[in-house]
């Protein structure tokens, strides 16, 4: 045990602040949300990229990492959707007490799912991205061919065709989709972050 | 959109090397399991602490941020303790793929569900840390009182009085913590960090 003689440690634990202060940045939900096709993910990885290389703390949240693995037992039932947002916002949670910019990539149509996820952190921790796109240029685009799928009747409760998307009301940034570049979207996106304080 | 003329980004995720990168070291489960009042969420704390002193990203899971968010629709009956882990294995996973030290405390008495989060990650990332007590100190200390109402029948299903502890078999690290001082506890564990090359 000689190596570690020089250790410090106090009983206390480690707060958000000082993992904030470790980090040289604040922590924050960005939440994106939106049609599927809207862009979604894309934006989410280009903004994190874009974090990652100015030096900030990130992660994203997506189907890909949460479908498989923490909401496995989850269907598309309304009860299971909502179960799962609840699930992604309480992880979410835990990363911005951990000093971590957390990036959210789900369609979470409902706006009472949204809120009681704003609800689960102090003002100002949770930024809505709403990522607005036609419904049209979101089916033309169909990345997934779930649309297609959608209108043949093989998928019950798709959003946008057979389940409402609740739009944001008063979301902390929009981004066109359908309108506007990923680059353009995403200096946007930092560009909010820094006029909150939340990265320099 | 002036200011962010200059961000970088690419279409790829980042990946948990280039947040290792970032970070300075490796990320890992350290995963602290014994009896309740074995000391697991003081010491995790407390290396926490000696880690991040370090310039480590860490962050602690444990039942005070675990059983009122994530985890408060669960229970304590065996299905519940058994989902319980395993959720918090899957969270564990996010943080080990965000670049973060994950440190888990709680008792997780069942050999299966702790091999389920071992199985979660690469070998090497998932640390076993059995906080060694024996019943009759764990008792004697009973921090929180629950031995006392257990024993008085007040708590069923209580692991160590009325449902069993299995002990690792094969543990990475075992922390005998009726017989070592704190500080000998931390530097036992932060040595076993640097020789696996987590932290330097």
């Amino acid at each position: 045990m000689t190596a570690s003689k020089n250790i410090v440690w106090h009983d206390a634990s480690i707060t958000r602040k000082e993992r904030e202060e470790q980090n040289g940045h604040r922590s924050a939900i960005l939440w994106f949300t939106g049609l599927s096709g809207a862009g979604k993910s894309t934006l989410a990885n280009a903004v994190e990229d874009a974090l990652h290389n100015m030096g900030t703390r990130t992660y994203v949240l997506d189907g890909d990492n949460i479908r498989h693995g923490l909401c496995k037992d989850m269907g598309f039932s309304d009860a299971d959707r909502k179960e799962n947002i609840r699930r992604i916002g309480e992880v979410s949670k835990l990363f911005v007490d951990a000093g971590t910019v957390a990036l959210t990539a789900f369609i979470s149509p409902f706006r009472s799912d949204r809120d009681a996820v704003r609800d689960l952190v102090p003002e100002g921790d949770f930024i809505e991205i709403y990522c607005k796109c036609s419904l049209d240029v979101c089916e033309e685009r169909d990345p997934k061919g779930l649309y297609k799928k959608a209108r043949a009747g093989e998928i019950p409760e798709f959003t946008g065709i057979s389940s409402p998307y609740e739009e944001p009301l008063n979301p902390e940034i929009t981004v066109e989709t359908d309108k506007q570049s990923l680059g353009d979207s995403v200096a946007q996106v930092i560009d909010a972050l820094r006029a909150r304080n939340i990265v320099k």
